[in-house]
């Protein structure tokens, strides 16, 4: 039994196609002196051939696929244009008389190692792009074929990495899951994954291509990132079974996809959808959701050395508030610091980082910076139904500096004759407890909350939830999380205002009516989830909720707390 | 002006008596041969000398200044007879041919280097013990002077750094203060500066002994650090005016301090000291405190690289409780991690150790330290009126299972037939918010609250105190801070028991009517600052203080909090 990164949802069962192509671009390094406009023209006939491949396989996926996922072989062609890229290996190949696939490799190889080298995830995971447009380039260069050839039946892909356009080649019909040795959850591969409905676990390790072959009988589980190579027969039927659940569920979700998140009473609550990257947008607005509950505007700032400029943050609200129509995109300002770090920033080295100079703390100590985004959001806010959420509040102050600011930014527009939605909403996440204890006061002067319980509970209980050591003391249902909670929509609701709660909890369907009861009004989670969550919602009345939250309130651990909830779901 | 470490409170304005040895042991390397069995009578010669410098010295400060003072003494006695000190100098002489003074010199600098070398600050400082001791023994073997003859006047002494004995030989009719260019808060010297009540200021850096010269006028504050040479008319009459002022509060204190801390209207509360030595305790008991509200047992813990067992322990806690007779001992269990490393525990580097693997969280998971630790404080109760605290609660199930562990202690104690306070009352730190939301909870299981305000104020507001890029955001006036001691003190009565404060906060006279009005039962800070903190209960009335604490719980941010305070203060 192997495990990896669970990646994308759901449990697959089909024989093995594996693919033994290397990691690392082929170190196919000349050992003779060669010709070097003969390699000149190799180098360039390559790049002229990746770029008509590329240009279409874009219109393809376009048209399959929209125009968010073709927009990563757009970044393809980029590289082709990039100086820095092609015309470094023009130079290596001069001077230094390498081959022409020598000269790739080298170049690929640096860029590869710089992007692997940066801190942050997202960063990292660039570095696949680099490699896909490498090795593509290569097999131009060496005539080999660019195209694989896919069996005409069921198969689970296993291979050291798959390349984003390598994943949008694959042949829809046939592809059961996706298993690599590399990788992990914020690459492209694993999110056209995701939106593509692929099973996929990545990150397995490097012992993944010795113990799985081509034809082995492989079972993946896209929830907990379990593998199973040539089960036996029992592990093989009670995987069937659960497969089968699975597509029952599935079926039962898609037939209640375009109903309201409705109790049994009537009491109508909304289900949104958390997002990483702009790229995902199609996706959810496909998948039904009410529109997103938190984008996260830090991802728009990683993926690069330098800040995106208030044109460039716009196009990429714009695109989003756009994609989204009339449905809310909750946009959360900048949210760097604690575990994101961001180079461009320079930010100070720290001893507790998550309880440092972080998200809102930074903004408000570079207001020149805060300024850029928050009038790039406001021109954003003329496309769509944005709304605006400060993140890590704590004291009042912080949200009359930066709502101070947000009126900085509507009355430079205004004198600039630029337009944008001049109602719109202002919240703030309520993530620290001090901002909780105090939820009163900050209600007179929002428009809507949104409970952060990832953050909230690591404060309110004093444990990092990355640190393995005190794992077990990381609970959201610890009565003092959920009395904080129920403060926080109280206090809500008695200013007039609605609060949502964009934590894992709310994709937690076990949690589901606890919420409901303590009177939540907006659920964000991971889309794959939110239908689950709406079927909980739908089974229940509000009254029932509400009898069952007031009970949980009187519970005094973690573990009545989650047995009590197991038995009423029972 | 310059500045150091504030480590002993007060003004002092006197002449400056410079003394000019140097923090480094001479290098006192002989070029020639030396005759061995020569410097071996030396140095034999020399540490007989010593000790007898040094018994006499100890009897001296026993008499003068109590048992606690001379026990710095015999540490420094002991040195003499450690073979790895004292016979690793013989060895050098032999071996390398080695004068005396240069083997000193040499030992010296490895002992030293090691305990500097050290991560905390109390071992760090245990290089001073080395360096007077090893001064002494060259000074010896020289047959130079080692008593420096002081002036017969006022005077503040100006060094490189003051060891212990050098402290315990000045003469404190005449001594005015005390300036060190090196040195810092937790030194023999220090500790031994408070209790002798005479101001000092260390740390205060090489450009200290430039800049100041025997015969200056010199002012300094032990408050602020701050220190004047040289002052004008007009900073010397605001000086003088402010010592004036001093000298009165002092006396005022002095006046009142037999009397109880009592409201005006006869409310009356109890007014502790924390301790972090034991070394403190005489001046504690003499100062007229009620008792300890907070002694950190870790203490006892870091001055070593193994962990002291069951007997060592016991001998100290039993020590402190037999000093204070029938006044209560507070003593916490074992509070490290976080900013506090132990070497001997091994404990993992973490992320964000403030949110970590820290205190009863490890007490718990090392079920057999923590069983060694609880039975001697058992074994110490008998002894005195001892009371357990345990740190760093966030869940019942840990108070529960602390409880469980120390009944365990309790029965073995019984089945050996040890004597100890069957009534041992057993508290917790309220000092991370999910214990403070859940006190209703916990209340029902122990006997007693202390309200930790350090740590309570950092996880409540995701503030690390040592920060000091968001040092402006931490404040015990924040409103939720003072909302969950409310709450704390509240559900504390509600079930019968009393609530403490052992945070700086207690200290703090501004918010000492606030506490009173809220309903804390005892106060908790450094003792040289309770004098002032019992003047301010005994001029309100209880009911003043709670119409104080109502308006000051309707307020919303720290600043309307401060200004609030500072009016009513006038």
């Amino acid at each position: 039994m192997l495990k990896g990164i669970p990646v994308s949802a759901g449990i697959s069962i089909a024989p093995v196609l594996r693919l033994t192509h290397e990691t690392a671009i082929a170190q196919a390094e000349s050992t003779t002196p060669v010709d070097t406009t003969q390699e000149l023209g190799l180098l360039s006939k390559s790049v002229e051939q990746a770029r008509e491949q590329l240009e279409k396989l874009k219109e393809q996926t376009e048209e399959q696929l929209g125009s968010e996922k073709a927009a990563i072989l757009s970044a393809h062609i980029a590289f082709l244009d990039d100086p820095a890229f092609v015309g470094e290996m023009n130079a290596l190949i001069e001077n230094q008389q390498l081959a022409a696939s020598a000269a790739v490799s080298q170049v690929a190889d640096q860029f590869i190692a710089l992007f692997e080298s940066m801190d942050d995830a997202y960063m990292k995971e660039r570095a696949d792009d680099i490699r896909d447009v490498s090795r593509r380039l290569i097999r131009n260069i060496s005539g080999g074929d660019t195209v694989i050839s896919y069996p005409e039946e069921p198969f689970i892909l296993v291979a050291w990495d798959v390349t984003p356009s390598e994943t949008l080649q694959l042949p829809l019909q046939h592809v059961r899951g996706i298993v690599t040795a590399k990788g992990g959850a914020t690459s492209h591969a694993a999110i056209l994954a995701r939106s593509l409905g692929i099973p996929a676990v990545m990150g397995a390790g490097d012992t993944l291509m010795e113990k799985v072959d081509s034809g082995n009988l492989l079972i993946i589980d896209g929830t907990s990132g379990q593998l199973i190579v040539s089960p036996d027969a029992d592990t093989l039927a009670a995987y069937q079974e659960k497969a089968a659940q699975e597509e029952k569920e599935r079926q039962m979700y898609e037939a209640i996809k375009e109903l309201p998140a409705e109790t049994t009473d009537g009491h109508r609550v909304h289900l949104m959808a958390n997002m990483a990257v702009p790229e995902e947008s199609d996706a959810l607005v496909a998948s039904g959701v009410e529109g997103i509950g938190l984008f996260r505007s830090e991802f728009l700032f990683m993926d690069r050395s330098t800040l995106p400029d208030e044109d460039e943050q716009f196009a990429a609200y714009k695109h989003v508030a756009a994609a989204f129509g009339d449905k809310p995109v909750i946009i959360r300002t900048l949210d760097v610091g604690g575990d994101k770090h961001l180079p461009a920033l320079a930010l100070p080295q720290e001893e507790n980082p998550f309880l440092g100079f972080r998200a809102m703390r930074i903004s408000l100590a570079r207001p020149e910076l805060f300024l850029v985004q928050l009038r790039a959001l406001l021109r954003a806010s003329a496309f769509g139904r944005l709304l605006i959420m400060f993140p890590m509040i704590s004291h009042l102050e912080q949200l009359r500096e930066a709502k101070r600011l947000l009126e900085q930014a509507k009355a430079e527009l205004r004198a600039e004759g630029i337009a944008f939605d001049e109602k719109i909403a202002v919240g703030m996440m309520m993530e620290i407890p001090g901002a909780c204890l105090q939820a009163d006061a900050f209600a007179k002067e929002v428009d809507f909350f949104s409970i952060g319980t990832n953050d909230l509970v690591q404060y309110t209980l004093a444990v990092d939830r990355m640190n393995a050591n005190i794992a077990e003391l990381y609970s959201y249902y610890h009565p003092a999380v959920l009395r904080l909670i129920s403060q926080v929509i109280q206090a809500s609701h008695r200013a007039g205002i609605w609060t949502g709660l964009c934590g894992e909890m709310a994709g937690d369907p076990l949690a589901t009516k606890l919420l409901l009861g303590l009177g939540l009004d907006e659920f964000s989670g991971a889309a794959s989830v939110m239908p689950k969550v709406k079927e909980r919602i739908r089974s229940t009345s509000v009254e029932e909720a509400k009898q069952l939250a007031e009970h949980v309130l009187t519970l005094s651990t973690v573990y009545e707390v989650v047995q009590y909830l197991k038995d009423k779901a029972l």
